[in-house]
Formats: C-alpha cells, sequence, structure tokens
C-alpha cells in the first residue's frame, strides 16, 4: 500500500515537473518580421534559445537528483509531502523565471530573482534529503551514498543563494555559478555507479 | 485488472492536477518596461506571487486529499468516475479563478467565483468521500480515518462556501477562510501517522 | 514484458487527454475591464463557461470509452498505436475546436468543424474497437461488454458526424446531438456493473 | 529498484512529450474575424492544419521509436539520462520550430531550423540505441531487433540533416524528406510482428 502511495507522489512530482520543463520554451517567441529579415530575427534569438538550454538542464538536474533521492526511499510522512509541494512550488515559477532572465539578462534584479528561486528549491531538496535520512526512511543499501547526496544539495544550495549576491557585482560571474551546478558531475557519475 | 484501472484514473486525476497547478504561473507576467523601472514593476508583481503560492497551496491541498481518499479504496464505479471528473473539471478552472482574483483583489465579486469554484470542488470531493464509504469501497483498514476524512471534507466545503457571501463584507476575511483550510492541521497530522 | 509496453501507451495516452482538457480552460479569458464593470462582463462569460463544461464532459467521456477499451485488452499491434495516435492528434484539436465554437457558437461553420473533429476522433475510437476484437486481442472475460462497446462508438460516431449537416439547419440542434452522447448513459450504466 | 527506476525515466519522458505534442496545436490560431469572412480564415487555417498534422505525426514516431528502444532495456546509465534529456530539450522546441515552419513555410532558414532541430533529436536518438547496444542494457530477445532499429535511427537521422541543406535548394523537398521517414514503414512492421 505505502509502496503505491509513494509512487504517486512520484508520478505527481514527475508531471508537474514535465509541465514546468516543457512551458520553459514558451520564453522562445516565434519572430513576426518580414521574410527577408528573418535571419536577423533569428540571430537575435540565439541568446534566448541559450537561456532555454541552460533552464532545461538546471531543471533537468533537479529532476534528477529528486529522482536519486525518492528511489531510496521506503517511506514517507506528511511533512515530506508538505516539503516536496514547496519544492514543486518553486520549480513551477522557472518559466516565469527563465522569461525574466532571458528579457533582462544584463540586470542584477533578474538574475537575483532566478538565482533565489532556485536556491530556495535546492535548500527544499536538501530539507527533503536531511529529513528522510533523519527520520531513517532510506533503504540500508542506499544510505551512504544519500548522505554524499545530502552534502552535495548543500552545495548546490550555496553555488545558487551565493548568486545572488554576486549578481549585483558581475551577472556574469552569477550565470557562471548555476552553471557550477551542473558540472558537479560527481553525483551523476555516482547514480551510474548505483544504477550499473 | 480492478486495481490497474483504479490506478489509471489516479494517473489521469494526477495528470490533469499537475497542469492544472502549473498552469496557475501563467498569471505572473513577466514585466515589459524599461530596465530602470525594473525593480519597481517586480514589487508590484509581488501580491500576485503571493495569490500563486496560496492557490498552489490549495490545489496541492486537494492534492492530498484526493490522495487520501484513493489510497484507501479498493473498487470503484461509473459514479465515482462522473465525480471525479466533475472535481476536476473545478480544477482546471483553478488557473482562471486565480487570475481572475488576482486582478481584482478587491472586488467581491472576483472573490465570490474564487470560493465558489473551491467550495463546489470540495463539495466532490465530500461527495467521493461518502458515496466511497456507503458502497463500502474503502479498505477495513483505512474505514476509521476515512470517516474523519469526510467530516474534515465537510469543513473545507463550508469554509469556501461561507467565504463567498463573507467576500461582499470583507474580501480579507474571504481569503482567511481560504487559509483556515490549509491550516486545518489534523488531516495531514493523521496522515503522517498511517504513513508512519 | 508487453504488460509494461500496454501501460506505457496508456500513459502516454492519459498524459495528452489530461493537457488536452486542462487547455480547455484557455478559452475563458479574465476580463480586462474597470472594476466597475466586472459584474456585466462575468455575466458575458457565462456562455464561454458552458461551451467549457461541455468541452470538458465530451473530452472526459472519451476518456472514460477510452479507458474502458483498453483495460479488455491483453495485446496490441502496430496498427492499435497508429490509430490511438490518430485519435490524439484529434483530441489535441479540442481546445482550438473549442475555443472557435466559443467565439462564433452561432456559425453553421464553427458547429461544422467541432462536429468533424469529435465525429473523426469517435470513428477512430470505432476503429480501435473493431481491429482489436477482429484481432481478438480482448480478454476473454471482457469480450461481450466490448462487442457492445464496439455499437455504442457507432453510435456516437454517427451523432457527431449527422451534427456537421445539421449545423447548416440549426446549430441548436447540432449541439443537442453532442449532448445526446453524454446522455447514452447505458455504456456508463455496464461499465459500473463491471467495476462492481 | 531499478525497474522502479527504469519506469520513472519513461514516465518523465511521456509526460515531456505528451505536453510537447499536445502544445503544439498553439500554432493553430482562432480567428478573429466578422462571421461573415469566417470561411475565408478557416480556409486560409488549412495549412496551419497541415503542419500540424505533420509535426504530430513527426513527434509521435519519435514516441514509438522512443517506446521501442526502452521496452528492449533491462539497466540504464547516468550517460542515458543525460543523452535522454538532451533528446528531450529537442522534443520540447517542437512547437516553437512548427509554429516558425508554419509562420515561415517557404522560406529556407525555417525549414533548416526545423529540420536541424529534429535532426539532433534523432542523432541523440541514435546515441542511445548505440549506447544502450555497446554497453550490453538490451534483452536478449530484442538484441537483434534493436540493432536494426539503430540503422533505423541513423536513416532518420541522415534524412532530417540532409534536407537542411536541401531547403535551400527547395523547401518542398526538404518536406519531403521529413515526410519518408514516416513512411520507413518497416520499423512499424517489425513492431507489429514483435507485439502481436
Amino acid at each position: 500500500m505505502e509502496q503505491r502511495d509513494l509512487s504517486r507522489i512520484v508520478a505527481f512530482t514527475d508531471g508537474v515537473m514535465a509541465v514546468a520543463i516543457t512551458l520553459l520554451v514558451l520564453n522562445l517567441e516565434v519572430p513576426r518580421v518580414p521574410a527577408s529579415e528573418l535571419d536577423d530575427a533569428l540571430v537575435d534569438l540565439f541568446p534566448s534559445l541559450v537561456t532555454y538550454l541552460l533552464a532545461f538542464a538546471l531543471v533537468g538536474r533537479f529532476w534528477i537528483i529528486h529522482h536519486r533521492m525518492f528511489e531510496a526511499l521506503r517511506e514517507f510522512d506528511a511533512r515530506l509531502m508538505t516539503l516536496n509541494l514547496g519544492f514543486l512550488a518553486l520549480i513551477v515559477l522557472m518559466p516565469f523565471a527563465t522569461e525574466l532572465y532571458d528579457r533582462y539578462t544584463d540586470e542584477p534584479l533578474a538574475c537575483a530573482v532566478f538565482g533565489t528561486i532556485m536556491g530556495l528549491a535546492a535548500l527544499l531538496n536538501w530539507a527533503m534529503a536531511t529529513h528522510t535520512l533523519r527520520r531513517d526512511y532510506v533503504h540500508e543499501s542506499h544510505r551512504e551514498a544519500r548522505q554524499v547526496g545530502s552534502l552535495i544539495a548543500i552545495g548546490v544550495t550555496l553555488a545558487f543563494l551565493l548568486s545572488v549576491p554576486v549578481a549585483f557585482v558581475s551577472t556574469t560571474a552569477a550565470a557562471l555559478l548555476w552553471l557550477s551546478t551542473l558540472v558537479l558531475r560527481y553525483p551523476l557519475g555516482r547514480f551510474g555507479a548505483t544504477a550499473r
């Protein structure tokens, strides 16, 4: 019985994240220009495409992290559901944050909003990780990997939250901090190791 | 066989609710102002953000309630499917109701529309709860918890329906009534108790 | 193995139908009028709300019919997948057809488009029903019910296709034909009987 | 445990593809013309409808190919997840590419964008196919079929990538190349053979 419930939470989470990640594309607006100016208009769209790919990669990474955390669970409780809903509320804000950042890429404030939303999502992620470890909801065989995962969650959280003040110094530096959470290859490597 | 069918209803419900909850974000429009006015524009967006979070929390709470009800079922019938579709038709109206309420927060009429839609959704929820109890579709081990759940469903329904006339006296009081359905912590507490 | 594949087709279908049914709400546009005119604007929205509910009920009914057909299957083939994709391509057109019908409710042409899309969807539904019966993909215990279901699929198809010419005589009569497919209570009754 | 994880990747993929395929309809805009001009406006929409159906068929075909590949897997690793996310990032671009192509059907550049996105998606598809074969993640009974599938993936990739330069000679020829990936009936036929 509990197993089915757990998979329903996972299914709902997957649904919300699938919709949110797909809505990211809405920031790419098809140009309405004369055909002769289409090439320039498409070149102008290129930064938006890069922003889309960055946001897709970040949400995709959050999905992988979530996937790894929940595959290790054997139980859950009401607090985990509430934390998970909070996490989803922030993920759903991503299409908004992405469009805002895309439109005001050089504005520290837009960067700060993006960094704050991602940072809070990572924080709730970390809260879920520690909560499930403390309550002993994690399968024995996954405990060690999950403790490492919890450390990584702190790293991701710090990188995003740090990007908020950094944005007011350099928006490029802030974006590099976001990228750094993707190249923290370590967890992905481990995942491969356990899955194989 | 029936088990698979039940999970397909649940999957469809999860899908619809996942899309509806994600569309709530569409009420947050990215400002189109000169960069120098971005700070003011974002401050102006703050009430919309709060409205988004409120609506997300309410739909999320409905999802948890639905989750608890269906995890206890061992059977279902055509009437339950019809009631569930009616419930979903109201949940899908939430992005509309949220945007309406966000744009006309101080108008009693907008509050009343929001309260009516949520109230009818809660009513159908209660109808599903009593229907499944009366037809004896609930697992023995969950009967008691579900009877309490049915009472809570009445409470939530009354709070929302009461908010409709209250909105014409004070829109703030109506919004507080909606919030009260979230802090009715009792069912969440119980959920934790059974899940643990 | 086949069982998992079958459930993946079902999951994809549920996903597409869940998104399509939720997008129906986009035809309801939140008014942008002075607060003092909100009451009139909401009254003006009432027909759109009715159209939304009608379209939701029709797509919901198609979902129930699809659910009943696929719960009876033990196998499938490439043709069924192609027919199912064709069926989904028509369901996805429903938000468009609904908005068109909502904007031009009294225009025979808009009615005819709506009726054609639903009629073709019902036709593909019927094609799936007969294909699975002919290829003997239906569980023994469901054969009889599915043969009745196939007859009903013809009825629904005819009602929608008939509504196309009828629309040019009376758009109201066409809409009543659509409604008639909902009150064909028989299949729902049977469903309850088998599920119980 | 691994089985559940694999099905979660599949569920997330299905979710993203279901949303993306449904958003294709957004390129069909309901006309806003006087009722007397509705017939002309609908005739003008006909090419957009054809484009929608083409894009739906292409994404649907990608879904079938993905379905066939993943049904044969018994394991996966981090690289497959990354490749799959890259594949999804391209699929999510399809509503944008479709609307662009629909608005600038005769422009080589719009064709080239469409062909590039589909070609890269097919390339990642092929990369997933060879990766899973090389790492021996494929069930014995499916190996042969999957090796054929890998060849077909190359064919589809080449057809789409070839359409990019071809578009600058003839946009019609490019569109025919896309269509050719649909009438490569062979894989569908095999699928039927194994499923039966």
